[in-house]
């Protein structure tokens, strides 16, 4: 049917659902009218493309890709104030920084997209994130996020248990962001795993943070060994998103 | 000799040292001149109390409480602008939601306060929780951050190795905002565990996110559990707060 799978049994039964952090909820807006046009997934060449390499792997290329995008309203979690719309059947959204802070925005998002019943919605996440291995500037598109173990899965606490979930993306989606790259001259893109870690500084081998108890020798051999691994680039949000894409029947990328 | 303790060898020899996310640097600014007076630690009465507990557990207590600090400047992590200065010795900062954001805040903002040769400081932080068999409104002061089983303890991945630290919170300090809320009419209060979770939906047992794989029976007895090894209220930064509060020397408290 292409629509959106909530796994939740008990969504059904409740009378209202507000989604806290994005100042909506189904009794307060019409969420079809506001958003079942959604789809994204046709848009991959304006979208992916247009902010260009620079505007990608700098702090400008959230404006810049939030240009094209319609927004959603801000609600207080993300601390940011609303953005302007489009009429291209694609919405915009930032998400904070780290697992927790994607998760939040995606369990929203999901629900956006599964009250307004919107069809094939595609996901393209569009980020900064830092090379390995590659050329500055250069666009990485995810083939499977891993975690700081270099292995393709998530850990998701339920209540105290871990529950291990796939990491996977679309690869045909991949294919085709990256055939999208090749008709621009001077855009660097290559497809790799992306490292997602729970840590900026401690986490992905950086001297310069207020605790450093390794060596310039022993963070080489880490980021050596992911190399070795396939990862090409290194972030904080893609194992979530994979997780909860997948699990939601979205077809997505990072 | 009060000034913060910075654990990383590395920082010394560095020529310079950019704080990304806050948008600052020892060669672009002159952080002593501008920093070097905070010490947060005297102003408990003004800063816990003022906003009131309408304000404390609202979305709102992020304004109410920022008005009464010296804010520093934005970087592009955080997705704020600047706000207002005020002369208390006093400084305040968003950090966004969970540990992966609050860490890279706090790594930054330590040193800063490093590099400023601050004296005696004191962390304080205020934020929405929310409450476990407590009255609405209510202000909990931690007086140990707890993970989602309820151990006082935060895992910390270094490279991809797992480094348990302790999640103290100062005692003292906790008494010392308690007996301040006192002298407040109808301003409860209470010294409990902060249970600190990985993520909202799942991870504190609600019922109304995307994924949902638990009855609200396992929910409840999860939780009782929670209420039961001393934990009044759930968020998602203390622990990591707590433990780089701790490792450097900050009396801190959440």
């Amino acid at each position: 049917s292409g629509f959106v799978h909530i796994k939740n049994p008990h969504l059904d039964s409740m009378e209202e659902d507000i989604l806290y952090h994005l100042d909506l909820g189904t009794k307060t807006h019409n969420l079809p009218a506001m958003f079942g046009d959604i789809k994204v997934n046709s848009r991959c060449r304006s979208e992916a493309a247009s902010p260009g390499p620079a505007g990608l792997s700098s702090p400008s290329s959230h404006s810049s890709a939030a240009s094209l995008l319609r927004m959603l309203p801000w609600g207080t979690g993300f601390g940011c104030s609303a953005k302007g719309l489009n009429d291209q059947g694609s919405l915009g959204r930032e998400h904070g920084m780290g697992i927790p802070s994607i998760s939040i925005m995606l369990h929203e998002l999901i629900k956006l997209l599964h009250h307004a019943r919107c069809r094939d919605v595609t996901i393209i996440r569009i980020g900064t994130s830092g090379g390995l291995g590659i050329k500055a500037g250069s666009v990485v598109i995810t083939d499977t996020a891993v975690d700081s173990s270099f292995r393709p899965r998530f850990e998701q606490m339920v209540l105290d248990d871990v529950v291990v979930r796939s990491t996977e993306l679309d690869k045909d989606l991949a294919e085709e962001l990256l055939a999208c790259s090749k008709e621009i001259p001077d855009f660097p893109t290559l497809i790799g795993h992306t490292m997602c870690t729970y840590d900026f500084y401690e986490g992905q081998g950086r001297l310069d943070g207020a605790l450093c108890s390794f060596s310039s020798e022993k963070k080489l051999e880490y980021l050596t060994r992911a190399y070795d691994a396939g990862v090409r680039n290194i972030e904080m949000e893609s194992t979530a998103f994979a997780a909860l894409c997948g699990l939601c029947g979205l077809k997505g990328e990072s």
